[in-house]
C-alpha cells in the first residue's frame, strides 16, 4: 500500500545510491559479535547496534524511529509537526509522544494514540512538547532533549510504553495527556482519522486511564477504540483534566466529543527530584486489560531493564541470520531491514476485542498485497513458527468474520488493493512445510475468495470484487475498477489456489484454478505497441474489444465512478475514496503489469514474442519503466533468469539495490510494513522467492557470508567468494559441495540446511544460462 | 430525575383523578387468580393481566409499553414520531422497533438502539414503519398492526428481542435495520444523543451483526456502544447494506459516521410464507457476546414460548404481593406500579464491558435520587435479595471506578442531582437486615462520599461537590450550585452515614455524622416569611448572611455560571449543561426543601415554631406548594403524623393518590424509574418508609387486604376493614392481634411476618395522635 499520488507524480526524493557501493569496499568493518555458524540458539552477542531506527524515516520510507518489540502492540514515538506523517515522525516541533503507531506505511496515517507530553513553566495544556535540540535512537530506546530542556527517553514492552522525563531542575514540570491527538487528523475527505470521542479518568493521583474512539485512517475502517492505563512513579503536586474550553484542576473525569482535544495534566515540583517515570498500558478491550498489560509486562520502575529486555527480544529475531565480512553499511542496511520486516503486522493475541479464541490474533496487515511477495516468504524460510502464527490468525479471522484479511487495521478488514493476497501466504506455507496451520480451513477461506464475489462496497474491504465476471469472461472487464491489474492479479492468485488444492488432493479444484490462472493472457492485446515493444495487458470491454490507454499511465475508468461505493465515499459527509482503486492499474501501469505473471513466465515470454524480444523488452523496462518502490514490479529483476540471462538479473538487482542506502532516506518509497526491506534482505543474500512456488531465483549475492539459522536447528550458509561492488556476477556455484549450474533452487534443497557457495566475477558469465527455472508451461523454442 | 422545565412551567397535563375513586366502589371486581396467602412460592396463577403496559405512557409518565423482563437488559418498543420521547413511545408514525430502552425517565432520552422496521412495497430504507391502525400490549407482548398492513408482535428475553412480522400476503416484504436511529437525536446543545458511528455486517444471508456508538443522553455520559447479533428465521430473497447516500444490494459491510443513518435490509417474497421472525441479541461487550446472549436465551423459533416465559418471570415478581377484594382499577394501578418498580435499574450482570468481576453489575440508575426514597425501601422489604444484588453492584462500581453511582447510564456515572443517594440504600439495607453485602466496603464508599469533595466537573457525575465546604461552614454557600437543596440533602445524607457507622461500631464516625446531619438547620433563615409562614431554607453567603430569593422559585445563582464545568457544557461544541444543577433548589423550591429534613422532624417542627405553626404550614403547603411529581416532597404527607395528626396524613395521601389513575396518563409526572409507582404502591398498602430509618409511617390503607409474601417464607398481611373512598381514616388498629395505638411501626416488627389490621372510619379519629414516631432529637413542648 502506497500513497497513490506518488506513482503519478514521481516526486523527487533524496537517494544516496552511491553510498552503499562505496561502503562495500570500505576497510572499516563494523563487527558486532556473531553467534557461531551452526549455533542456532539465540546469539550471545548484541546485534542491535547494527540496527539504525532512523533508516528510512525520511524520503517516504515512513519507518518509525521509536521503540517497540517485534510485532509489538505498542510502538512508541514522537508525533511531530502537523501530525500528517504516517509514522508521526518528521522534523518540526514535537507535539508529544504517543503509544500506538505502525511502521513504514503509505496512504492515510493510522493511530498515534494516547499522546503524552512533558512541558515546563506555567501550565499550558495545548503547548507542544517543543523542538528537538538533540535526538538519538537505538533498538529499544528513543532519546531526545527538547528546547524546553526536558530530556525524554522512551522504551516499550509488547503492550506498554515506558517514558522517562528529566526536567531542568527547579522548573514547574508537567505531564500532559492529549487524548484527542491522533495522526492525520481531520482529513475527513480522504484517509484521515477523526477522533469521535475521548474519556479520561484520574483514578488516583498517580493513575489515569481512559480511551479514545477513532474513525478512519488509510483502511477507512470502522471505528477503533484504544484503551490505556497509565501510572506515574510519584505523586504530582496537582492534577486535573482539560477539555476544549478549559482546564479543571482537581477534577478527575473528562469526556470530549468529535474532533475535540482533551485529557489530563499532572504537575510536579522538580526542585528535589527532577525525574518523572510514566508507564502506559494499552489495550483494545478495556481499561482494566490495559492496566493488566502494563503491570504484567512492566511491574517495576526500572527503565533501563525495559530497554535491555527490549533489545534481548530483538536479538532473538535478528540472530536468525548472521553475517560475516560485511561492511558496516551492509550490516546496518541488512539488520535494519530485518528489524523492519519483524515490525509488522501487529501481534494482538490476547487483546482481541471482537471474539474469544485460542487462536492467535494479528492486526495491521498494512497490506498483505505489499508483504506477500517477499516478507512472508522470508518468514516461511527463517521464522516459520511466526509464519504459522500469523496465518492461523488470518484463518481465525475468516472463521469469525467470513473473510481473511487482505489489509486490516484497527480491528477491521480493508482495503483490498489487488486480490486476496493471504492466499499466497498459505500456498507458500504449505509448499514450504510450515506446520501448525489448519490447511483445510485455510483452503475453505481461499476457495471463498476465489468463488464468491464481493459487492461494490465490500470489494474494497475483503474478497475479490467481480471474481464471478472474471470466471465468466476470463478477465475483469473495463467497466469494473482496477480491470487491468486485477485481470493479472486474479490469475496469479488462482495459481496459488491451484497449488494448495493440489497439495490437499483436491484434483478437480487444482485443475480448475490452474486453468483460470492462465486468464491473465486474456488481457493481453498482442498488437498494442509502445516504445518499440509489442503486446500489453490492456483493459478490455465485455464484448472483447480492448480499450486504448497508454501503457505508461494509470488512468481511471470513467464509468467506474458510478460504482455506488465510490459515490458513497465521495459524499462530503463520508470518509474515504481517495485511493487508487478507480485506476485501471493499481499502483502501476501496463508496462509493469504486463510483466507481472510470475507464475507463467514461459507463457509471458511466448506472448512477448520469444526470448530475444522479451529480453529487449526487459532492457527497455528497466531503463525507463521499472518502479522499484512499488510491489507489482518486485519480481521483474528475476525475469532475465527465465530468459537465460542471470547476468542481467545480477545487474538489475545491483541497480535496484543502489536505490537503497543506510541513511535516513535509505528506502526508495514507503517501506510498506517491511516489504521493501524484505526485498532488499533477500537480494543482499543473493536470492529471491517466486511466491506461491517452491522456487528461489538466484539474483547474485552481495554479502561475503550469510548464515541462516533455521528453526529446525540447521544452518543454511551462503558464501560469495570474491564478491565486491565490481564482482557482481556468478562465475560458478556449488550446493553442499556439488556443482550447481542453475540460477535457482528449490526450498526443499535448503530446508534442512546446507552451504551454497559462489565464485564471483567482474564479468558476465554463461553460468546458469541453460538450466532455467520451471514455469507452468513448456517453453517452445528455447535456445 | 425529571425534565427540569416541568417545575418551572407547571405544564398542563391530563389527569383523571376521579377515575380511581369511582373505581373503588365498582362492583365489577377483576380477579386474576392469586397465590394462597401463606404460599410464598411463585404464584400458580397469572397476575400479568392486571398489568397495563400503557399505564403512564402519556402525560409525562414516560413508561415503556413494550415488552421486557424484570430489570431486563433488553426492553423492546416502538420508537415514534420525532424520537424525542423518553421511552420512544408517542403517537404519530412508528419509525421502527428498537431493542434498548429505559422506562419512566425524564430529562434527555437515552438509548433507542438497534432499530428494525418492517416495510412493504418498493424498497425505501428511509421510510418509517408507518402509522398504527391498532395496538395492544400485555406483559411480554406488544402487538400492533400498521397502516402498511404489517402486523408486528414483539417480545423479549433478558438480553434479546424477538420480533414477529406478518406481512400482507403477496407484497414485497422488507426488514430494514436503521442502526443510526436513537432517541432524542442530534440535540447536541442539551441532553440529546449523538450517534458517533455505526457498523453493520451481514455475516450470512440470515444473520446480521454490528454496533452503534452513541454519545450523550440525559446523564451526559461518555460514549456507550451497543452490539447486536440478529438472526432471521428464513433466507431473504435479497439483502444488502445502506448508508446516507445509497442502497447497496449484495453488500455485507456498512460503516457510517457522525449523525449518519445506515444499516441493512432484507427482502422477502411473502406469496407463500408471509411471516418473518427476527431474534436480536444485545451486548455491551462485543457482537460475539450478543450472539451468545441471543442463542442461549432464545435457542428456538417459538415466539409464543418466549412470551409465556416472559410472563412467568413477571409472575415471580408480581406474586410477591397478593391482593384481596381490590377493584379492577386498584389491581391495575397496584400491579402496574409493581411492574414499573421492578423494571429499573438494568441488570447487566455478565455483560459489563468495563471490568471482570464475580459481583453483579447494574446500569441505568436513572437516578438513585429518584428511587432511594421509596423504590429501594420497597425492595428491602419485599425483595431483599434484589436489594442486595443491586447494592453489591454499587459497591463493585466503587471498587473499580472510585465512586458509587448516584445516577448511571450507558456504563457511566452521572448525573448527580442532590447528594450521594446510594448511601441511603446501604443504610436502609443494614437497618433492615439485608444480607450478602460487604458492609465494610460499602461504608468505605459512603465515607468517601461524605469526606472527599468532587471538583467542578466531577460533582455532576459522582460524589458530593463542595462537601468540604459543607463541613467547614456547616452549609453549602450560595456561590456554589444547588446551595439551597444540597445544604439539606447533605445533612440528611450524613444521618444515613451515621446510622451505618453506628451499626458497624464506628462510634466516632457515628457521632461526627450525627452532628453534621443537623447542618440543614444552618440554612434556616428564621425571619424569612412567605404566604403567612415564617422560617425557610435560604441560600446563605460565606459570611453567614442570607440571600433573598423567593421560596416559591427555583432561581439560578448568577455567580454559579462561572463554574468551569458549566462554561464547558455551554460551549457550542459540547453536549450537556441544560439541567437543573445551577438552580439553588434542585427540582424544587424552598417551600419543599424547608420540609425535607425527614431525619430530624422534631427539629423541623421546633424551627417552624412548634406543632401548631407546623400544622398550619403543612396545610398551606399542601394547598398550594406541594409537587407530588417530584421526589423532594415524597415524605411530606407523613409529616402530619409527627405533629400528631394521622388523619391529615390520610387526607393528604388520598389527595396525592387521586393524582394517579389507571389510564395512559395515570402517573402525575415522570415515573422516574418506578419512583412514583413505588410511592403509590406503599401508600395504597397504607404505609410509607422513612428511608434510612427502621420506621414506616402509617398513611392509612386503601386496599381491603394485602398479603406481602416475604422472602423468608413469612407473610405480612394488612387488612383494612371497611375501607372505601369515604372510609379513609384509621379508627383503630391491631398488630398480630394486639392493639396498635401508634401511626408507625418498625421494620423489625413485621420482618418475620404478621398481621396488621385496621378498622377504618369516614371521620377523623384520635387514633395514633399521641404516640408519635421517634425523631433524632427530643421534641420539647409536644402536647
Amino acid at each position: 500500500m502506497k500513497k497513490n499520488l506518488r506513482i503519478q507524480s514521481g516526486a523527487a526524493r533524496e537517494y544516496k545510491s552511491l553510498k552503499m557501493l562505496v561502503a562495500l569496499v570500505s576497510l572499516v568493518v563494523f563487527t558486532p559479535g556473531y553467534s557461531s555458524p551452526g549455533n542456532n540458539s539465540p546469539p550471545a552477542a548484541d546485534l542491535t547496534p547494527a540496527v539504525d531506527p532512523f533508516l528510512g524515516v525520511d524520503g517516504g520510507g515512513n519507518t518509525l524511529p521509536g521503540p517497540y518489540l517485534p510485532f509489538g502492540m505498542v510502538r512508541v514515538g514522537p508525533d511531530c509537526g502537523n501530525l500528517r506523517s504516517n509514522s508521526g515522525y518528521t522534523g518540526g516541533p514535537v507535539m508529544g509522544f504517543s503509544q500506538v503507531h505502525i511502521s513504514g506505511s503509505g496512504g492515510g496515517a493510522k493511530y498515534g494514540n494516547v499522546l503524552f507530553r512533558p512541558t515546563v513553566g506555567e501550565l499550558d495544556v495545548q503547548k507542544p512538547a517543543g523542538n528537538r535540540k538533540s535526538e538519538s535512537a537505538t533498538v529499544g530506546l528513543y532519546d531526545t532533549t527538547l528546547d524546553s530542556g526536558v530530556r525524554v527517553e522512551l522504551s516499550a514492552s509488547r503492550r506498554a510504553g515506558f517514558h522517562r522525563y528529566t526536567y531542568p531542575k527547579g522548573t514547574q514540570g508537567h505531564v500532559v495527556l492529549d487524548l484527542g491527538s491522533v495522526l492525520s487528523m481531520y482529513e475527513n475527505a480522504g484517509e484521515g482519522q477523526t477522533v469521535l470521542a475521548t474519556e479520561t479518568r484520574i483514578l488516583a493521583p498517580d493513575t489515569v486511564q481512559g480511551r479514545v474512539i477513532v474513525q478512519g485512517g488509510w483502511n477507512i475502517g470502522a471505528p477503533y477504540t484504544v484503551y490505556f492505563s497509565a501510572k506515574l512513579n510519584r505523586q504530582p503536586e496537582e492534577s486535573g483534566v482539560w477539555g476544549p474550553v478549559g482546564i479543571y484542576p482537581g477534577c478527575t473525569r473528562g469526556v470530549t466529543t468529535v474532533k475535540e482535544h482533551g485529557g489530563a495534566f499532572f504537575s510536579f515540583d522538580t526542585a528535589q527530584d527532577n525525574q518523572v517515570l510514566l508507564k502506559i498500558g494499552i489495550s483494545y478491550i478495556n481499561c482494566e486489560k490495559a492496566r493488566q498489560n502494563r503491570d504484567e509486562e512492566i511491574p517495576q520502575w526500572d527503565f533501563d531493564q525495559v530497554v535491555s529486555d527490549n533489545r534481548a527480544a530483538w536479538n532473538r529475531e535478528l540472530g536468525r541470520i548472521t553475517l560475516e565480512g560485511a561492511t558496516g553499511d551492509q550490516q546496518r542496511m541488512f539488520y535494519t531491514a530485518l528489524y523492519h520486516i519483524f515490525s509488522m503486522p501487529t501481534d494482538r493475541t490476547g487483546d482481541n476485542p471482537l471474539w474469544t479464541s485460542p487462536e492467535p490474533y494479528y492486526d495491521d496487515f498494512f497490506a498483505l498485497w505489499d508483504t506477500y511477495r517477499s516478507s512472508f516468504p522470508l518468514f516461511a524460510l527463517i521464522a516459520p513458527s511466526r509464519s504459522s502464527h500469523i496465518i492461523r490468525s488470518l484463518v481465525d479471522t475468516y472463521r469469525h468474520e467470513g473473510w481473511m484479511p487482505e489489509a486490516r487495521s484497527g480491528n477491521d478488514n480493508g482495503r483490498v488493493q489487488g486480490t486476496t493476497s493471504g492466499d499466497f501466504l498459505i500456498a507458500d506455507a504449505i509448499l514450504k512445510g510450515v506446520e501448525g496451520i489448519d490447511y483445510q480451513a485455510a483452503y475453505q477461506a481461499m476457495r471463498k475468495n476465489a468463488e464468491v464475489p464481493t459487492g461494490p462496497c465490500d470489494q474494497r474491504f475483503f474478497g475479490r470484487g467481480n471474481v464471478d465476471v472474471f470466471h465468466q469472461l476470463g478477465y475483469i472487464p473495463a467497466d469494473c475498477e482496477r480491470s487491468g491489474s486485477r485481470t493479472v492479479d486474479y490469475a496469479v492468485n488462482d495459481f496459488a489456489v491451484a497449488q494448495v488444492a493440489a497439495k490437499l488432493g483436491k484434483t478437480e479444484d487444482a485443475g480448475k484454478y490452474a486453468k483460470s490462472s492462465k486468464n491473465w493472457r486474456n488481457g493481453w492485446q498482442a498488437d498494442k505497441e509502445d516504445d518499440g515493444v509489442k503486446g500489453f495487458i490492456m483493459p478490455r470491454n465485455r464484448d472483447g474489444s480492448f480499450v486504448d490507454v497508454s501503457p505508461t499511465q494509470a488512468p481511471m475508468v470513467a464509468t467506474d465512478r458510478k460504482d455506488p461505493y465510490v459515490a458513497w465515499s465521495q459524499h462530503p459527509s463520508h470518509p474515504g475514496g481517495s485511493g487508487s482503486e478507480p485506476n485501471i492499474y493499481y499502483e502501476g501501469n501496463s508496462w509493469i503489469y504486463s510483466l507481472a505473471a510470475h507464475h507463467d513466465v514461459a507463457g509471458l515470454i511466448e506472448l512477448c514474442g520469444g526470448k530475444d524480444k522479451f529480453l529487449q523488452r526487459l532492457d527497455t523496462y528497466f531503463a525507463k519503466y521499472h518502479q522499484c518502490e512499488n510491489e507489482p514490479g518486485f519480481f521483474s529483476h528475476c525475469l532475465y533468469v527465465y530468459a537465460g540471462r542471470p547476468d542481467k538479473t545480477a545487474e538489475a538487482t545491483r541497480k535496484i539495490c543502489a536505490r537503497f542506502n543506510p541513511g535516513r532516506s535509505g528506502i526508495p518509497g514507503n517501506d510498506d510494513s517491511g516489504a521493501m526491506s524484505s526485498w532488499l534482505a533477500f537480494n543482499m543474500m543473493g536470492f529471491y522467492p517466486n511466491v506461491g512456488q517452491d522456487i528461489y531465483i538466484i539474483t547474485a549475492p552481495q554479502l561475503p557470508k550469510v548464515v541462516i539459522h533455521l528453526e529446525n536447528g540447521k544452518d543454511f550458509t551462503i558464501i560469495a567468494k570474491g564478491v565486491s561492488d565490481k564482482n557482481i556476477y556468478v562465475a560458478s556455484a556449488t550446493l553442499n559441495g556439488h556443482p550447481l549450474d542453475r540460477p535457482w533452487f528449490r526450498h526443499s534443497e535448503i530446508a534442512n540446511g546446507g552451504t551454497l557457495e559462489f565464485q564471483m566475477s567482474d564479468q558476465p558469465t554463461d553460468w546458469g544460462c541453460n538450466n532455467l527455472p520451471p514455469s507452468t508451461v513448456s517453453l517452445p523454442g528455447r535456445s
